[in-house]
């Protein structure tokens, strides 16, 4: 039996590394599609969102078989119920990466972000890629030392995230307030999946070492 | 065995009842101190927000061990794992309502809303209070219908939600961008909690009909 439970326990941990890479195409295709005002590119994230909200269902259903049938108890049976908090966070960050696209559709063929601040916005998308690539490996391989770099990545998120604010308190009357507001929502965007990023690393670390906090890279560097 | 499990189910319940009293509270008065600009309520909202996030965990926690115990399978399990997944939307409500407290405090002794946009958040408050107190109903009594007109209360966030945005583009030059951004995401933390609520219900009426679809009010009435 228990080998059954960690085959099927394996095919969970696969489909969650899976909808990280869906994540990740996502996000890094919006924020191209967003730099460059490219409605198609914007289309396809829109479309293909779908496809993330349908692992998560199958995950789902897997897990519920998985606890029916092999009915875990302790350890197993919380990897089994944070793997469905997991796939939350991760088909959540897929729909972050469809409003990146659909505010890039909704203001196509203008574009969202102004020239002065498009350095930020692809540093966010770099980020966002980095972070969510980070968690798939944390899922796949456990390591603690990979979560602790994500908390230092969603500290730079932050600081972009408060450069746009600032950005916008000291050139809000030149761009607008239609830009202010779509930055505004965009900037929450990328934070968001970030923060749900980090939370699926903090999951995996408490699974692994009983804490909620997070040893961070730079403390375990020294 | 099966009434040791009902009593349990049943406190689980209990607690997420508990849990929509709690973010009602919490959005009702924050909302109060938002539009009063009165920050030592908001400071309230902002401390009480740690007794949600104890709730959720106490709920998690007491899932597993009904889980472990009692083994439940088809819908009982069902059942189980969807509460936790109401109690994490439920947790995220609470958040968005410290959030707009914290705008509050940010921009203390000033006000984050104008007074032209005033009864618009007011109604925005109001939603968020009634769809989250319906979404308790539907917990406690499972009763679909009252699910059904809380997507007629989301629509109305919707709207209130788009108002807040033509109001920007239309007085964007006047209000200014400090509170063009902060308009824009208080607005968006309301959206959020009525998505949120909305979630909940559809978890309810999933368990019942075994539908994602609920069927709205206006459609029941003919």
């Amino acid at each position: 039996m228990r080998n059954v439970f960690h085959d099927e326990l394996a095919g969970l941990v696969d489909t969650l590394v899976e909808m990280t890479h869906f994540a990740e195409s996502a996000m890094s295709r919006a924020t191209t599609a967003l730099l460059d005002s490219d409605r198609a590119l914007a289309e396809s994230v829109i479309a293909a969102d779908s496809r993330l909200d349908a692992l998560e269902r199958d995950l789902e259903e897997r897990s519920l078989l998985l606890l029916a049938r092999q009915q875990p108890v302790a350890t197993d049976l919380r990897v089994v119920v944070t793997a469905l908090r997991m796939a939350s966070s991760l088909e959540r960050m897929g729909d972050l990466a469809r409003h990146v696209a659909k505010l890039t559709r909704l203001r196509h063929p203008g574009s969202v972000v102004p020239p002065e601040i498009r350095a930020t916005i692809l540093q966010m998308g770099q980020v966002a890629q980095r972070i969510v690539a980070k968690a798939g490996s944390v899922i796949a391989s456990r390591d603690i030392a990979v979560a602790g770099e994500m908390e230092i990545d969603d500290d730079e998120m932050d600081r972009l995230h408060r450069a746009v604010f600032t950005f916008l308190q000291q050139h809000g009357q030149e761009v607008g307030t239609e830009v202010a507001v779509d930055l505004t929502l965009c900037s929450r965007y990328y934070e968001r999946f970030a923060d749900h990023a980090v939370s699926v690393a903090r999951s995996v670390v408490f699974l692994v070492t009983g804490e909620h906090e997070v040893p961070r890279r730079d403390q375990l560097a020294g």
